[in-house]
């Protein structure tokens, strides 16, 4: 193909998307400012919607806030096992963040004044979440080459968050990220480490043409 | 860093996050098998909120459920320009699309059943949205590596869709995929080539321990 990359530019695209993991477990270490610049700047290449670059990025460099932002996620938490009924206790004993363990704690939102971008959102205004999603995706596979691992922690009261980040009403945090240094990277998923839940099949989700309602049922038997 | 990968690895993982583009102009030629299914697993591999891998795709190759699909695209292209008031004109005059143009089309939807799955959207739902962007970034990057491209295409009414593919109520196509062999990729942002919008500055969406609204402003200044 015309516009392939070389056979190694390749592998380590693959490399990226196989070998990234969602996070929760960190070690003790530094991200030094260009690097961070780095990876910043690749998540901000992403794709958008109509190029409405909906991403806001809020560092957290304040120690106090840090810790803020640790309680909001330990009461979501609690609240979210409350709700699980019988898997409450194995669910309890999950690691699910990794907040104050990790180098770089990072506060991705979606911006202010959304409504005003129609371009490929009339029907679908949460395609801004998408765009951000990319980016988010894009951060994850660049810090995943350069050896960092990265969590996505979603175990929080978005409310809670923007009072505490001084945040306007319109914009709306999606992602609390940890980023930094790792031991190991996990070798499979963890939570299937964990078994709590086993990854599905890729035949399960793809049908041809029209919804195969067979493919969808065996999708969620797992 | 230990776990860092080589040089030109690495490259590759840049070179697919910048030369990325959301793509409109597709050439005539096909996608060989082997390398469309090493594509979809690589979107596969995504990360997804509890692991729930939300996304479900629906490969088009009937063509005539491709020709409903453009007439579904059409349809909004032309209710987008309405309620654009004074650009619609040159929004009319965008490529927005490549649906009967490219060599794969590929819808991927929100899979039904979705309320089961508490873990990390008991607050945040639309995590489940988040996690299947995350696959089509993957899909998207491996595809650039490969020499192909692919444009997603938001530009439709979901009951439509669902209706046409036979798609239960409870699921939600989030997007048109438009993939395969283009000429070039463009050296910027189509939008941005075509004086729609600028890029933003990376400054004005960085920001430090809590909202800083100068920096908000300027972000939608452009």
């Amino acid at each position: 193909m015309k516009h392939c990359f070389t056979e190694e530019q390749r592998t380590g695209v693959y490399k990226a998307i196989y070998e990234r993991r969602d996070m929760r477990h960190f070690i003790p270490g530094n991200i030094e400012p260009e690097l961070l610049s780095k990876l910043l700047t690749a998540a901000h290449a992403a794709p958008s919607v109509g190029l409405m670059q909906p991403w806001r990025i809020i560092r957290i460099t304040d120690a106090n806030t840090r810790q803020a932002l640790y309680h909001i996620v330990e009461n979501e938490r609690i609240a979210t096992a409350e709700a699980m009924d019988e898997r409450r206790d194995a669910f309890m004993k999950l690691k699910v963040e990794g907040v104050l363990d990790c180098s770089e704690l990072l506060i991705i939102a979606l911006c202010d004044r959304r409504e005003k971008y129609i371009f490929g959102r009339r029907t679908l205004p949460e395609m801004d979440l998408a765009s951000a999603s990319c980016a988010i995706q894009n951060l994850w596979l660049a810090a995943r080459a350069e050896g960092l691992g990265m969590g996505w922690v979603s175990l929080f009261e978005p409310g809670a968050v923007r009072q505490l980040l001084k945040m306007p009403e319109d914009s709306q945090p999606i992602a609390i990220l940890c980023l930094g240094p790792v031991k190991e990277f996990y070798p499979e998923p963890m939570l299937q480490q964990e078994g709590w839940i086993a990854s599905g099949d890729i035949d399960n989700v793809l049908m041809e043409n029209s919804w195969q309602q067979e493919k969808a049922k065996k999708a969620h038997q797992r």
